[in-house]
């Protein structure tokens, strides 16, 4: 692949992604879907195998069901819904004093789970490998960057120049921390471990692209060269960072744990195999001294300060996959873009790892951007739509960080009135003091498993819908049930059928179809929705490619015929027959007792009338109606989609 | 990686295995497990990609699961347990006349799983490769045959002596069936669609083994160098088998189908994606012409037989994945060794593939004999014990060609009656009929699901156990339950924590901890556990590597701590620590509503007082007794277990 070329220039492509961690490729993964000429470059030579962040959230675990990977985190992964808290005893130990269990536990398939943020990668990168020949060119940094404003709004334009330097394997490869332990990465890794290059070292390479998105993480290049801000804290609290196979006889070692000792916090973390991460504050918030050294931070003061922590428990470890004295400010980028240049992820927010939330945060963040700079790309959507991407993300960035110091805040006066319980000799714990941290905890549940995303009213999101669905809200996630192919009996998850395929959907709930009222409604759909995914689509592709038209109905599926259902729900191919992916049944399983026939109830839709719901690519519910309100839902679509032009090639 | 050598000579390998398909690819897992020195070869050019076998068991898929790709085939394949029946209307139509359901679905976490034989074979080879260097050597065939018996028992022995000559792409390559519809295989088997050879097209090789495991299918070379017969009907059965994308009105296309009509009797497998799968008898057993030319078989043929069967219904396709004209007789070979020289899978047995159980036999086959073999290859156990393989699997194997024979003739009596009703003008489906056809089914379904074995008594089955456990049976399989990881609450099934390691396992199902009495029973179990375990680990093995002692409690998870437990179940090691994977609980899970608590009940055990269980290697009950006896199984592994030699290099 080398190309012996001292300098390439002039060469052109649609978005330029530059850094290849979750953000950037989630960000990647829409234009593999969307079959979008993109390039992804990352400063490192390899991608990551260990260490960085490890937690994912419910919703997170959602859209990567949707993108087919979730069930390989599962099967790697720790997967758990519960946090057990230790507290001093009172006689200089420690005590288990509860255990923080997920009241929402039942509202996604998915649970927390904790595995290595490189193995989330790898899963990335064969998705966007199955879809495309998009490749992440590593050792590859931006060196300069232009903007000609005055393209900027030519949609054919390229108004971002950049010029890419490739390089040596010694700039390209952090020198890892000492102590870490040697290791053999997992086989289907292995092929990423060797240092790949496209081009020369030192080769320049002139790329002109209509847009940039910059996912270079916490010291983005990309937000430093768009001269935008990172506000917030400027005395950074410091974390160690480990993961070891810990040598304990602390008891719940294998639980997701918070311990408050009298001599710190620390939070421990249940991860794949035998690992476990710890968290070590080195510096806490109410401690900070801007004199403190991080580079003088070594892994035997980690371990020191963990055993402390956890005496009376013995502590040590032989093996540490990875270890870092991570610091790191509540910092917020007031803008997420200049123009057509856009910041992902890390670039944006940072926090506290301690709320498990920055690669959840991130993964969405180019989730959201992804698919709508698809769309503009392609032109089907006018450009003002990446305009959601800040009103959607930002205010979420925000309450996060909001959410971050309210933990910190709360956590700070546990510890201050801990303290001054032992100041006055009644060191046990204080149930009123845990009764209030499971209040917190229940409180913020919905919205840090990412169950609740408050996105605002725009041209992709609908608030004035009917309300019809009691539970489905515009500009929140459609809900996860288990429902039944019609076709078949198979039983999947929500999250599945509705795969990220990068289609739009009308999801008809036509309620319960054997009434013969309803029969009638559902036959009239037919007409006006064929019509609207034909105005949308291009003239040559499939009626279903932009808008997919699904059904799901309430009545049991062995009493239903698939041939009752409309043509647009079971299309027809002269290659493939007709189409049986469309119609769906909310009605028990017989061999699968989870699939309990209640998906309605969990929408709140009215079992025999049913409703209509617009989804976005990203599952999020862009408008809701009556099961009949085709004009309602057409007006929607032509709030932000193009009519394509018969000319257009892309 | 290819010699030059044109014939290299005088290789050493512990086994040989002839043929890569289910069985072959089963053998070399274990041999992969164990570390054994083992070669397999297979003359085709590359893996399959489609076509074959189709139908996975729920008893395959409990053994795919302990070896770690179970997820990987529900991911992608069809996952069911009902199956629709279709019958004349009496008026020139078919009737869906009903659907048998399965009885026994929740006896297992999987149900049958349908999906091509070229994946499964995938996810295989990926394991083995995950455990070894072992690979396939493709294009290669053994073209004669020694064997030297003054050496057969003496273990350190070559005794076979075999020529293998590698194949020109030419030879290597079948011929597709004219027709098939060029594909693209998945991005994972890309690596293996181009031929790779160890050797040069020609070269000769001499190879002395030890073991010789020919897994050759039906038409086996090695079982015709043993000159062991093939016995059973002369005149075969013709079926044509297509997997094709089907256009069709046919309203359960997508449901696994039965459909008999006046002309005739067409079997419809719904497969992953949109596949189905057709089998069409082209010469029934009740008109066999020994004179029918399968060579003259066309896809057009089929397609024509496909659409008289399924009218007044539609049917065509454009495209086809595979066909074949499918010739099987009801074959069994009496003997399935010779000396060291085994047979394994359709090399010893053949039938329908009606009722969908060649992959299912033959993996199960290869599952058996290899763990015993890498025992002997490793002179863990003596020889003896593999006559084990023979009195366990091939009374299976007859047992199964009863079953087809029975399925056979049922519905040539139910055919036979129905061609009667339609002469007396009464050509509607009988309901009495149907329940024969149920009864028949739900009768074997434990048998077709491979939930019941039937294994022998023998040295490694002791059916003298004393009765402690009321659905647990010494030579059957232990029955799967979701339970928990006492150090971190996770629900794993059975089939997972009980992984395919090569590992013995003595299950201690240990009752109500938290009773004193319970208490010093488990206690007192400790010292003579692990004097057993040290007995047979060779010297500078961790004491759990070849028998592990695990622990199931029947108290709550949350009132129980590891800590309570002997040592033998928190083993210790310098590195790694304390093993934290040896004790589970039977107790609810408050996140996953499947994991009831109920696996005391389902293995019919006292939950205070508890039981021992002794589970082989593959998973099947060796042993059963009280929670104390030591003695007892002390006894069953002495009973074929061999104590290291100190000086064993292996
Ligand atoms: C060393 C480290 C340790 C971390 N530890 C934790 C933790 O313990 N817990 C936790 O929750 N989170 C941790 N994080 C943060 C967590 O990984 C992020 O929240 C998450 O990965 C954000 O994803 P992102 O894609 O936005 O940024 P990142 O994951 O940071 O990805 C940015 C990518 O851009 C590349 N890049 C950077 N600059 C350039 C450039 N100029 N040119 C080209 N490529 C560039 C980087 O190599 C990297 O691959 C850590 C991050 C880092 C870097
Ligand atoms: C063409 C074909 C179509 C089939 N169709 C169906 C079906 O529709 N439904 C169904 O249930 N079952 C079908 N089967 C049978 C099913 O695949 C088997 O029951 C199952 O695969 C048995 O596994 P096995 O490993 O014992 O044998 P096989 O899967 O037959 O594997 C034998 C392997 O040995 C190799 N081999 C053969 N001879 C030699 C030699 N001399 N030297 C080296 N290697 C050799 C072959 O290339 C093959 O890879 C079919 C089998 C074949 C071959």
């Amino acid at each position: 692949m080398t190309v012996s070329a001292e300098s390439t220039t002039d060469v052109q492509v649609f978005p330029l992604i530059i850094g290849a961690g979750p953000s950037g490729l989630a960000v990647a993964y829409w234009m593999a879907q969307y079959g979008i000429n993109a390039r992804i470059i990352d400063k490192r030579s390899t991608k990551i195998f260990r260490g960085h962040a490890d937690g994912l959230r419910g919703r997170t675990l959602e859209l990567l069901d949707s993108m087919g990977i979730a069930h390989r985190i599962l099967q790697e992964g720790y997967h758990g819904a519960g946090l057990k808290y230790w507290r001093p005893d009172g006689k200089g130990g420690l005590k288990r004093a509860g255990q923080l269990r997920s009241t929402i536990w039942d509202s996604s398939p998915y649970r927390m789970a904790l595995l290595s943020q490189g193995r989330i990668e790898r899963f990335f990168l064969d998705v966007i490998r199955d879809a495309s020949n998009i490749d992440v060119e590593r050792g590859v940094i931006g060196e300069s960057l232009g903007y000609d404003e005055s393209l900027e709004n030519d949609p054919q334009a390229y108004p971002i120049t950049i010029k890419l330097r490739t390089l040596s394997e010694e700039e390209a490869t952090p020198v890892p921390n000492p102590g870490i332990t040697p290791y053999r990465p997992a086989r289907d890794d292995l092929e990423d471990l060797a240092p790949k290059r496209k081009h020369d070292v030192g080769t320049h390479e002139t790329v002109r692209a209509k847009y940039l998105i910059g996912c270079d993480g916490a010291h983005s290049w990309t937000r430093k060269q768009l001269n935008i801000p990172f506000e917030g804290s400027h005395t950074d609290h410091i974390w160690g960072v480990m993961d070891v196979v810990p040598i304990t006889d602390f008891p719940d070692i294998r639980w997701p744990s918070s311990i408050d000792s009298p001599h710190g916090h620390l939070l421990v973390i249940t991860r794949e195999d035998n690992v476990v991460r710890f968290y070590v504050p080195l510096q806490e918030e109410d401690e900070i001294t801007p004199s403190f050294d991080r580079s003088a931070v070594t892994l035997d003061m980690l371990r020191e300060r963990v055993k402390s922590i956890m005496s009376p428990f013995s502590f040590d470890f032989k093996i540490c996959h990875w270890w870092a004295a991570y610091q790191v400010g509540r910092r917020l980028a007031p803008a997420v873009n200049k123009g057509r240049m856009y910041l992902v992820g890390d670039a944006v927010h940072t926090h506290s790892p301690k709320i498990g939330l920055g690669m959840n945060m991130s993964i969405q963040d180019g989730f959201n951007l992804g698919w709508k700079l698809a769309l503009v790309v392609k032109e089907m959507a006018p450009p003002s739509i990446l305009s959601t991407y800040k009103s959607e993300r930002h205010q979420l960035a925000k309450m996060l960080l909001e959410f971050d110091q309210k933990w910190a805040a709360f956590f700070l006066k546990q510890k201050k009135k801990q303290h001054q319980l032992e100041l006055d000799g009644l060191p046990e714990a204080n149930p009123e003091d845990i009764q209030a941290m499971q209040d917190v905890f229940r409180e913020n549940e919905m919205f840090a498993e990412g169950h609740v995303s408050f996105y605002k009213a725009s041209p992709i999101v609908d608030k004035d819908s009917t309300p019809v669905a009691k539970h489905l809200t515009a500009g929140e996630r459609f809900p996860q049930a288990l429902i039944r192919k019609q076709a078949d009996g198979q039983p999947w998850w929500t999250s599945r059928l509705l795969n990220s395929d990068g289609r739009f959907r009308i999801l008809l709930l036509v309620g319960d179809c054997q009434l013969e009222d309803q029969k009638s409604r559902i036959l009239a759909l037919n007409g006006g929705l064929s019509a609207l995914q034909r105005r949308f689509t291009p003239p040559k592709q499939k009626l279903d490619s932009v808008i997919e038209v699904k059904a799901i109905h309430s009545a049991p599926l062995d009493d239903v015929e698939l041939s009752d259902f409309p043509p647009i729900l079971r299309q027809f191919d002269e290659t493939t027959g007709w189409d049986y992916s469309k119609v769906w049944s909310d009605s028990e399983c017989f061999w699968d007792e989870r699939c309990k026939g209640n998906a309605y109830e969990i929408w709140g839709v009215d079992r025999s009338r049913g409703a209509m719901v617009a989804l976005r690519p990203d599952q999020y519910i862009g408008w809701i109606g009556e099961l009949d309100d085709v004009a309602g839902v057409t007006k929607y679509f032509e709030g932000f989609l193009r009519e394509p032009r018969p000319e257009a090639v892309l």
